[in-house]
């Protein structure tokens, strides 16, 4: 059967985006659980949920790592089974897969999933140092590589491979920046232009200030049950129908292909399979732009274009809200806001609201089949869901 | 049934603990991979291991977050989907549990399950601050608590409670010191006296210098399969039988009780009914020992003894080596060593060591059912495992 329920989401629950002053990850996590049961009436939290896996970066920000028990008491929680889970920005993704293995092994019928960080209280380049631990520390970090500058190195391969422009790539920040004037809970709400993409500060060349995504505080959480008892907790739920998960190799030196992320082909194949779907079965797509050149990558690794014409894939308007397939109607990573270790549960949140006709004034049409794609470090991580409208 | 296999280990690994200068975390989880693959020349790792899933604490101790990628490099299986779990000191206890629920998933037949920590290199102010990260920060870490001052809060109050002596703690002491002789992978192979113990540096009294575990590196696996295709890969297959997760509040000031830990309660209970067994059944057991006192409480909250008799438990020899109950013939975190990310597996592969009689000058004879019990932080996490000789 194509689209098989592997598990149900029955509800979830978003933080505000942004900066939070005065709060801490804890409480933002709070927050993310109350929309989540709140949405769900006839879920009993502390009775009904059997486990809570955590996504979380970096035990740097806030100087604390064991932090699943915190999220656990602070959710209203306290001693439901707690764990966290870490694959740099790809943690909640790799979250909603475990959770889903959870509900799969038949040890509990109901699990919630979820993710936060607390960043904008550090220093930039307090926050840049902590990500870059999720490259490789004797041949990245130690030589100065930070992010910004991994993925530079890929957007000039693609540019010199393909022809891809800077304009493309700064339709992509254009393109997610309008969406996010229609999400209330993004982090920035405004409208840029390609000209101010292009004339803002360069930060690794040919990367600007508007290519690249936000530091932001949020938390975001999901309950996933059993398909069979879904209709239990709401009348609209969206099904898990495939996961996949892609691993690579750390360091941008030992990969095959700088203009093509592994990970991402890997996690695509596996989850498409598991659905029984292709590429031209979605209808919505979250995509893990924490660069603009990262969104145009995954449109060709995602089998949404051949290889070489993401650029030309944004310039035809294709992934636009109006588009044939919107693309981070959210408003994604780069004007949501990327609280890097809530960012994976986020996708979901936004397909799951999209999916069940609550996307208000970004609502897209007609649409049935949702894919996420949650990318850790410079790729060496990539989890690929699919979901279907219940 | 009583025991029904959940999974199947058919393989494990170990790399010397201790003081491994001029290694990387990334060095000594390979040494413990080679060992896992060449116990099992039937396994072809890359063709058949489906997920690895990696425990380690901090990111802080080498600069490196987003390490499972690394780690499934590194063990020969690059592409092969690979996750970090964090869980403090129970961080590989947990990733047998999320390891065991991939296996019941059904996604993959095949799952490595590890973890390492590599802490020597950092001064001991270093790794006191690091391994503090797993208690609160707000209410503990900020007011200067760490590790030994947490655990000398519930020796006092055990103490005063019931009366055990600083003589008895000493006695767990010397019980895992002496089995550590026999253990060549151990961190420190020496005997030590109740005197020795008792005169050594005051730490947080009332526990001293050989009150306390070591700080160690060193690196764990395992092999886990369905239980049908074990005989596949070894005819001395160790199923587990039961699994327990116990999540409680992460300050000792919100706990119910501080000469119980309810995490290990709780994980126990979940271990026990799964296996369909009692503490009784019990032949072996591998304890969480990062202090005298966390085993002495273990053996209560364990159900091998009644609250408050934990002390009278070492006291009468029953844990020792030839004790009716062994305990921690592995040397335990005592004397085997810490290396706190790794803990968890390396329980596991001391059962598995002595359920399949591979264990030398410390076997256990007759020993067919065995528990681990793995701690996280001062007690806000706990997993249990039981297994039974296949």
């Amino acid at each position: 059967m194509k689209g098989k329920p592997l598990a149900a989401i029955v509800s979830a629950g978003l933080s505000k985006f942004g900066k939070r002053d005065g709060l801490s990850g804890r409480e933002i996590f709070a927050e993310a659980a109350k929309e989540a049961f709140e949405r769900c009436p006839n879920l009993e939290p502390k009775k009904d949920i059997g486990a809570l896996i955590v996504g979380n970066m970096s035990e740097s920000f806030e100087h604390q790592c064991h932090l699943a028990p915190i999220m656990s008491d602070w959710a209203g929680l306290l001693h439901t089974p707690a764990l966290r889970v870490e694959a740099a920005c790809a943690s909640s993704g790799a979250a909603i897969r475990y959770g889903l293995f959870t509900i799969l092994s038949g040890i509990c019928d109901v699990v919630m999933v979820g993710g936060f960080e607390k960043m904008t209280h550090r220093t930039t380049f307090e926050a840049t140092e902590y990500l870059a631990m999720a490259s490789d520390f004797p041949l990245e970090q130690w030589n100065g590589a930070t992010f910004p500058g991994l993925f530079a190195l890929m957007a000039t391969a693609h540019m010199h491979e393909y022809g891809t422009t800077e304009e493309q790539m700064a339709l992509v920040a254009v393109k997610n920046h309008h969406n996010a004037t229609l999400n209330p809970k993004a982090h920035m709400q405004r409208e840029i232009t390609v000209d101010q993409v292009l004339s803002s500060r360069v930060i690794a060349k040919p990367l600007k200030l508007f290519d690249c995504s936000l530091i932001s505080d949020g938390a975001s959480c999901a309950i996933l049950t059993k398909p069979e008892i879904a209709r239990k907790y709401t009348d609209t739920p969206v099904y898990i129908i495939g996961s996949g998960h892609g691993t690579d190799a750390i360091g941008l030196y030992e990969r095959d292909s700088l203009t093509s992320l592994k990970a991402t082909r890997l996690a695509a194949k596996e989850a498409y399979e598991m659905a029984g779907l292709s590429p031209k079965d979605i209808d919505i797509a979250e995509i893990h732009d924490c660069f603009t050149i990262a969104e145009i990558i995954a449109y060709e690794d995602l089998g949404f274009c051949n290889p070489g014409e993401g650029g030309k894939f944004i310039e035809d308007g294709v992934p636009t809200l109006d588009g044939e397939l919107p693309v981070n109607t959210s408003g994604g990573l780069k004007a949501k806001g990327h609280p890097v270790g809530a960012t994976g549960v986020a996708q979901l949140y936004e397909i799951f609201l999209q999916l069940t006709g609550q996307a208000e004034g970004r609502q897209v049409e007609n649409c049935n089949i949702g894919l996420t794609q949650n990318l850790g470090g410079s790729g060496a991580t990539c989890i690929v869901h699919i979901y279907r409208r219940g």
